[in-house]
Order: C-alpha cells, then sequence, then structure tokens
C-alpha cells in the first residue's frame, strides 16, 4: 500500500473542491499532481491547499505524464469528451454523475473505456452512504428475503433558480438519476418499465418548458419488484433521504440523518431536529468513501463499484420516465435503449 | 345526554361481536334492544353479555318496534338490502364496509337513505384511529400548507386463506378500501384517477383468477396531489399501517404502534417490539371512537361523519383500480361513474 | 374455566370504579355480589354498570356469604383492618397500594393472610405494564446479564393540592412507593440502602411540614446493582414514566408511552406527541392485566404475584428514604426493619 | 480574518494527532510552525502530514519565537509545567484535560496565566459536541426553566488494561470528570456537594487500588438543582454518551449517535444500529468544534470558552466524589476547596 495513485482534477466547482480536498486531506494513497477550471478565480483554493500546479485547460490534466488518473468535475456536456479523451491516454477515471444525458454518448465513453482497458468508476456518492449500504447489505444477505416493494422518498430542502431548470436537462436526469441508481443499486436487478406521474406545484412556469417538480415514479424491475420514488424540489424542512425496502422476510428502511440527536418536550408535545440540510451536510462521508473506492479499485486492480453500465442505465430510466410523463403511460427501458440501438 | 339510543345489532361475526361489546360496556348513551346472527353458536356471545333477545333473523331486528338504530354487521351481500329495509322503516343504519362492490347498489342505499331522512355511517374505522386523525387535523389546519404527496403504506401480516381470497371481490375492494377512503379523508379531495402496478408474490396461484398480493397505487386528487399507496398482504414483522403527507408547509407521518415501547441493546444492536399483530388490536380504540360518533350523530342530529358518498367513492376507486391493473394503464374515475350513470 | 370468581368491591372512588369496570366488562371468570362506598353518591355508578347490591357499611361486602374474595379501595388507613377481617372470614384479599404505611400494620395483615389461608396480592399495577414487565422478562431470561446500574424516571404532570399533600404521607409512601417496588420488581434483589437527595422546588411551602416535590433517591441492592430514581410531581409535559436496566450483557430501556405516533414536520423541526397524561390513561390495561392476575392467582391456586412481603418492603425502603432525606445520610432497609423488631 | 494563528502542538500521541491534522486540514486560520514528541516514532506522522520541524523536546515548542499558542497533548503531569512555561514566554495555551489532579497545581497554572495575560482553554470538547450545546442552548434560552434535575448517562464501550488504570487517579479523575465538567456546563451553576455509590461490578481486583468501575453520582447544584450521573467502565452495546435535563418548564434529552439511522425488522422485531464505538468516532466533530474555538478566542480576543476555573472545578468534584465514596458520606465541595485554601 505504499503506492500513491497520482491524480489530476478538472473542474474545481464546488463538487471539485469537495473531492480535491478528500484527496489531499483523507486519501494517504493518493496525490495531486494537478487541477484545472476555466475559472482562474477558483485557482486560488486550490494553491490554498497546497497543489503545485493549476491550469484553466483541462487537456492539461489528461496529458500531464504523470496523471494516472484523471477527477473529472466539469459540467456534464465534458464529462464524455474529457473520459474519452483521457481513456485514450490510458488514463483512470472518476467521474460525476450523470456520465451524460444521452445514450449514444454514454455507450461512446464506455467503448473508449473498454477498449484502452482503464477503469470508469461514476460519482454516485450516494451508494457509498452508510444508511444505504447498510440496507444493501441487508438484501444481498438475504435478510429481506424476495425483495417486494421498493419505495425511495428524495426531496430537496429547495429549488435550484428557473434559470438553472431550464438547462438542467428535466427532474429526472438532474435529479431523480441518483435515485434510479440506488434503486438498481438496492433491489439488485434491472428496472424494466417506468410510469410517472407528475406535476409543477411548486414553481408553475417550469411546466413550459416541460419541466416538474414533485413526481411519483413507479419502476418494475426484472426480478418482479415493484418500486416507488417520490421527489420533490422543496421540502421546507430539509433535505429529505428516506428508502425502504419491504421483502418475503422482512423490511429494512433507512431514516434522515439529523443535526442532533437532541429531543426537547414542553407543554405543547415533543421537538426534535431537522434532517441535516442538503447533500453537502448528508453526503459528506459518502463523498470521501466513494473516492476512497475509486482510488482503492484502481490501485488494487478491482472493478469499478459504478461502472458505465450503471451510467447507462441511470441516463435510460431518466429518459424512459421524461416519455412516460409526456405520453401518460408506462414506457419499456428497452424502448429507449432501442431506440439508440444498444 | 339522558337520552339513550336503542340499538339492534344485525350479525356476529368477528365486527359485530366487537361493535357489540363496545355498545353494551363502553357507551352509556346506547342500550341493545337486539341481536341477530344466522348460526345461533354465536347467540351465546350475546347472551351472555346480556342481551335479552336474539335472533337468527335480522328482519326481526330491523323491524323491532323499538329499534332506532341498527348496527349492520353481516356479510357484505346483505349490507345494501338491510340498509335500504332499515331506512324504509325510518331506522338509522351504521353499516360495516364495503357498503357495496356494485355503484348500482351503493346509488340505491344512498337514495332510500334520501328519502327517509335517516342516517347511514359506514364503519370505516381506520379515520378514527388517533394517529390518522391528528394527521388529518393538520391538513385541515393548514399545518401541511397545500397537499402535494400522500404515501400509505398498509400491509397485513398475513393472507387469508387461498378460498377466502376467491370470493373476496379482489385485493382493491377487500383490503385497499381502507387505504382508498383513507387516502380521500387526509388530503381531504377526490380523486380523480388510477393507475396500478402490481403482481402475486407471495400467492402466485392467485393470478388465476384475477387477484394480486402487491400492489403500488398511484392516485391523483383533484387538488393536485398526487398519492402512493403500497399494499402487501403479508408482512412477517406484522400489521404495517402508516402513512405521510408531504405539502407546501411541511410533513407528517403516522408510524406504526407497537406492542410495547421497549429497547434493548446487546452487542449485536438495538432491538425494538413489532407493530400490534392485526386490526383488532391495532385499531381497537378506533372501532370504539368510531361507533361513538355514530351514536353522537344521530343523538345530536349532526351530519354522518362517512356518508353514503364516501362509500360511493371508496368502491369507484376500487372498480377503476382494477381497470387498470387488467388494462395497463391510468383509469379516470369518472369512467367508471358514467359506466354506472352517475 | 366454567367457574367465575364472586367477588365485593370496597371503595367506590376513581380506583374502585376502574376495578369495578373491568370486573364487569373484561373478566369473564368474575362476577360482582356486592360493592360498598361509604358516599351513597357513588352508588349509582354501581347500579348503573349493574351492580344488584350496594351498602355503604364496608363490613356488609366482607361478610357477604357470597362473596369469595374482597377488592379493597378504600383509602389507606382502612386497607388492614378490612384486610384483616376478610382475612379471618376466609376471604381473599386484593388490596389497592400501599398496604400500610408502617411495617407493624403490614406484619399484622400478612399474619392474619398466612393463618387463615388465604391469598393477598397487592395493586402494584405498573409491574402489570407491557414495557416494564417485557423488561423484567429480559432480566429473568438472563439477556441483560448481572444488573449493574437501574434507572428510573417518575415523574407526574401536575401535583395534588397542597392540602391534600399535608396528609398524604410525604413523597415516598405516596408517590415513590410505585418505584420503590418497581425497583425489586426489576432487578429481582432486595434493596438493602437508601439514599436521598430531596427539595421542595415546586412548592416551596410543603418543605414546612416535611415534604419535597423533588427527589433523586439512590438504592443500593444485594445483589451489587445499584439504583438511580428521579421523581417530581410536575412535568409539564405530562406524565412521564421511563425506567432502563443496565447490566453486564446489555441493556434494556422502557419509554413513555404516547397519545400517537405522528410526527410532523416543518421548518422549525419536528414535532411529536405528549406522553399519555396521567396514570389512568398509561396504566389502563395494566390495571385490567393486574386484577386479571389476581382473579387467576386465585381460581387456579397460584402464588400471589404480589404479597404481603413486597408490600412490607416497599414501605419499607419508603420509610428509609424519610429517614435518609431528614438524617442526611445512607439508611441501612435494616434499620428500619429492626426497628419494628422483625 | 485574513491572520493566521501560529501554533506549536506538544505531544502526538492519539490526541496530539487528532489536534494536528485538525490543525492542517480545517483551520484555515491557524498554521502549525513545529510539534514536539518524546517519541521519534511519531515524528513521521507530523511530518506525513506536512509539520516542517518536529522536535523531541518540548521547550523547544514552547520556546519557538514564531509560536503564538501551544497546543499541549501531553501525559497530564506535564500539562501545569507546560502551561506555565508558555505562559511566561507570553503563549497561549490550549491543554488537554485534566489540566491537573491536584488543586495547588490548577491554581498555579491559573496564575500563571492571569500574571502574564494569556489565553487558557481546556480540551473539554464534550461541551461542543452539538447534541450537547444545544440541549446548552435550551437551557440558557430558558425553555427549561428552572433545573430541577441533571441525569447524564456516561458509560464507556470496554475498560482500560487493568495496568493502565492503576496509574489513571482513579475512575472520577479518569473519566467522570467529562460529566463533572458537562454537568456545570448544562446547569450552569456550581456544584456545592457529593454523594456516591459505586462498586468494581466488571473488575471486582481494581477495588484493591481504591478504583471501581460502576459508579452513580449525586450531584446538589448551588441554584438548587439535583444531578445524577451514571458511569460504567464497560457498556457491551458500545459508547453511551446520554444527557437529559429536567425543568419548570420542560426537559431536554440528548440521545447517542449512532453508525447509521437504519430499522431491519423481521418476524423478530426491530432491529437498529448500535451507538458509535468510542470517543474518537462520536466526538470527532467535537474535537474539531473545540479546537476552532481556541484559535477564533485567540485571534478575536475573546474570553476563553473553558479556563482554568472550569478545570479547577472538574478536578475538585472528582476529589470530593472519591472522598465520599471512601467515607460513604455527602461531601461538600468547599471541604477540598478549603484544604487547599483556595
Amino acid at each position: 500500500m505504499s503506492r500513491k495513485l497520482k491524480t489530476g482534477v478538472i473542474g474545481l466547482g464546488r463538487i471539485g473542491q469537495i473531492h480535491l480536498s478528500n484527496l489531499l486531506h483523507h486519501m494517504p494513497d493518493a496525490e495531486v499532481i494537478i487541477a484545472s477550471d476555466v475559472s482562474e478565480a477558483s485557482h486560488e483554493f486550490a494553491k490554498r491547499l497546497g497543489v503545485k500546479q493549476v491550469t484553466t485547460d483541462a487537456y492539461e490534466v489528461i496529458n500531464h505524464p504523470d496523471v494516472e488518473a484523471v477527477i473529472i468535475c466539469s459540467p456534464t456536456p465534458y464529462h464524455v469528451p474529457y473520459t474519452v479523451a483521457a481513456a485514450e491516454q490510458g488514463k483512470h477515471v472518476f467521474c460525476e454523475k450523470p456520465l451524460d444525458v444521452t445514450i449514444e454518448a454514454i455507450l461512446a465513453a464506455e467503448k473508449a473505456v473498454a477498449e484502452n482497458g482503464v477503469k470508469l468508476m461514476l460519482g454516485f456518492n450516494r451508494r457509498f452512504d452508510a444508511n444505504f449500504s447498510n440496507v444493501r447489505n441487508l438484501v444481498e444477505n438475504n435478510k429481506i428475503g424476495d425483495p417486494h416493494i421498493l419505495r425511495i422518498t428524495s426531496r430537496d430542502p429547495a429549488p435550484p433558480p428557473v434559470e438553472y431548470l431550464k438547462i438542467s436537462g428535466g427532474i429526472f436526469l438532474d435529479m431523480s438519476i441518483h435515485d434510479f441508481d440506488m434503486a438498481r443499486y438496492i433491489v439488485g436487478s434491472e428496472v424494466k418499465e417506468v410510469f410517472v406521474k407528475g406535476d409543477a406545484l411548486i414553481h408553475p412556469e417550469i411546466k413550459e418548458f416541460g419541466d416538474i417538480d414533485t413526481a411519483v415514479i413507479v419502476l418494475t424491475f426484472e426480478n418482479g419488484a415493484i418500486g416507488v420514488i417520490d421527489n420533490s424540489r422543496k421540502a421546507v424542512y430539509g433535505y429529505d433521504q428516506r428508502l425502504e425496502i419491504f421483502g418475503s422476510k422482512g423490511m429494512a428502511k433507512a431514516e434522515n440523518n439529523t443535526t442532533d440527536s437532541l429531543i426537547h418536550f414542553d407543554s405543547a408535545g415533543g421537538h426534535s431536529a431537522l434532517p441535516l440540510h442538503f447533500f453537502l451536510e448528508r453526503y459528506e462521508t459518502a463523498y470521501r468513501v466513494c473516492l476512497k473506492s475509486f482510488i482503492d479499485c484502481v490501485l488494487q486492480d478491482k472493478p469499478s463499484p459504478v461502472d458505465a453500465h450503471d451510467g447507462l442505465m441511470a441516463t435510460a430510466i431518466g429518459i424512459a420516465a421524461m416519455k412516460s410523463l409526456t405520453e401518460g403511460r408506462t414506457v419499456q427501458i428497452n424502448e429507449v435503449l432501442e431506440l439508440s440501438h444498444v
């Protein structure tokens, strides 16, 4: 374990900064050779943390002779181009979600990664949260029996600005995509069809460009299980991240994590804490465990825990969900995949 | 409050015995004049509790000159005939759910009740459970804001025998009907469409006669809220009766009641009690409060808290759910109602 | 099970009415021959429930030739005289707590019961609460290992009037005595010494007559365990009845029961229900199970689950606690017993 | 906020490493000039984190001309000598608990700090845990009213080796001292007397050198509140760190933090996670917040949040507790202080 993985970080926005800090402070098996961001303003952050080389050009990171693995935290449209370029340079890739919003691009990335024999891991960090990975362990260890019903509640504390929503790719690819990945992860089976009921109950104006902010999504799995996801862009009490799996031998549910474990009783009742505010607080540890498992997978030459196929399926479910919403019917995942000749 | 309501009880099966005991032991404002059951074996129960007159003929109860109100606990096919007969005799009626499995019969009962100016209350006892009525209070008092998402989990501890299932009318009218009533009650708005995804995951053989044992039901309400019910005929950990309402101002959820509030910690973890086993334990108090509110509504001449329209809508949702399952599409409640020329 | 125990009830105050209702409505193995109360006003209650004979004279109950067992719910000073008189008549006795506030009187009752070969059971109803009896089961089944630390929290929602407090016998014999019995029951070992720290923090004026309303009581058990009871006469959030046993193999705690299992989240936090208000609500079922076990113990000739020795020890701990408060030192239970030549 | 506090760290054991990592990774307002440890083996840790100067001589840290503040993590006997030396050099001091086990030494440190006008902060990290600081906030904001009863449960998952226990200074100064500080912090009033009941129930052999492993400690506060601490060296289910404050307006309790928020139900019951294993996991964030508040107090010239007086009182309560255990009586804190002519 004395060898250190030499990494380069592309993109120093909110998530890029988290990954960079984790690499520098919590990953004794990794070092950071170089970091890039188009905005020079964010270079200061990297320098203060001790990164020696900083650039505005992502390709300087990808092509740097010392870099073995690239951490891609750029905006979504750059995910596949950088992944392909890195793979062609023989570099391993950790890429933020979603890999892409089109199936064609994802397949191109998958091909480049396979042809060049490098690892690709996607940043579906929630899989590495202790609540959810422990639920998955129970399913894997057959403590739940055959899965019958999956319930995921995933609600954000506040919607992004409408301007952002316009370019977000829609709720399914922007927000629910995490839940689609979680659903496949927990149940351990592929989704075969999707039905959506949704509405814009918070910001009715976003319906103009075809988006919604409140959704109930029914998933049918190949193993017979039925799943339900409920999404909202605005839970006034904070970030609501719960799930439950019910099967022939029992049920497991993951509740929210809260800011403290205090209960206060007065004559009006009991009062307890809010959930942790948003993803930075809620998944602080999960981000670390997620990145750590990428470094381990490269250094120990293990399979990627979240690979291009996982990205493909999450995006395909998202596209099918949008189709279901628009056409008011159940949509098969195969319809979406076949349209792309997968 | 010195006047006592003179009642007669029809049907001394499991539910009939509960209502009879409650009338005798917990309703100082009521007295029981006469009780009936086709089986003489059950007469002993009523006699032991002190009921003076017992008969095998329901019409002796309905026509008894001293009886002001009839409590109908007979099998479902008799609900409407007895209701109509009682109404025509000017008797008030408390009737177990469902009022009927056809819309036509329900309308006939509604008409008889209206024409004769008597009260009709349906035994949707769960509305009178403290957990759920307190959630409803929060919605009514605008503590939740506009309702956006309703979630109901309703799972039985063990399925009835397959022989029973064959004549049960199907999961929607036999089991989910309570949840349909609950959904309307909590949200305070009519359901306008239904989508169902279901399967027979516990007893695959029941698919032969068109039934299922695991269901996810999506409801769309006229006020824009979206609801999800998940049902299972078999939760090995007991009777699972939870719900959650989420809206623009907050969220309220009712958890299961348990056999005790004990937590035991050993080196393997924390261990806590199971939910109360089944409906008799879970809704013991709710049965009492429900019947009490019927007696109050008659004695104080208040509107029935759960009337024929409530029975009509619960059944209509059940019929629409079956149609959705069979046809694999979203079904409008109006389709079902219009078929019956409502 | 066809034989019914013929009982008579003495005292129709709050507790007497509970026992009478339970006998009539929930004890098919018992019947009530006669009831008494010095106040004729309370006779109406018994008559309405169907009791045929009612009297102002307790001895009419005790001496009634048909009565096999007497339920004593009179004020404390009458407990022992009635118990002794009933025993001498060969009647079994169920007596409310405390049996008496002096050790001498308790010993007299114990002697009369033993000499006449009748059963005596004391109404320490909390032992029959599901939370606490399940904790006791864990201890008995060695799930906790050797008991090391016992914690009891027992707080009333509101103090009785100061006028009552003056004649109550003090907090230890009036209120903590239930906790003393619970401590012995849970730990399964005798208390050997007591230390008390207390104050009148709610009604400072009661210090004038030597009483307090807030107490922390340390108990040392013969098996080495150490116990702590904290009492308050006024918990503004309701009746607080919790306990915890900690031992070499684990820990078990019983939390409060609440009015519902609802949690409401808004932007200020989570909000949950208050504990059940007071003993009538909290121990409704325990009163029933307690009385039922008396009837079973008589009909099936089993040992009394709570006998005169239990009453003796609870009172002795109460006397020792008062002594500890007054003298500011640890007091041995043996000191108290030896003073009475036990 | 552009100025950085120049610090030196003395002692690179378990706690020293935590503080050093936090300074380097989480304190942008601080830098580390030099670190020391008598063992060269631990120097590697500091170097790997990027500390430029490392020494075996604590006085090189204290006397280093660039060091403004010293973080003392050496064994307890060195706390006061280093504190005094640093103060005399005009350096601010953050010192691990306990400041010392004798009152005389603490007073000497307090004097040196006062005379040299430097800050001294003690590492009572638990005060900075969100659960406990939020309870304190409720007390400060008068949400609890007048405090009546304080309960602290503080149990370690496993005892240290008996060899360590022999030189630990006894349970009160080694383990309970955190609880004594917490008691004063939560109640906001001085402790005036102590009563202890304790035993060696886990390792009976430690009684030979006057120590115990199970204790119930009753504290009386100057404001009238009564406190109870229960301690055990061995809770098989993990680190048990709970507290509760009860007062005239309500009650607040802090429950344990757990490894996850999962609940698993099978036919045997509900199963939930263990508490976080021990102090490193439980107080990970508290260590950070604690050290951060020292840096803030120096840079912003604010009063020390935990000063020499706090150290004095915690130690005095510990000495009084030992005296109470030995002499079997309530001990006044003033007795202990007066013996030292405070």
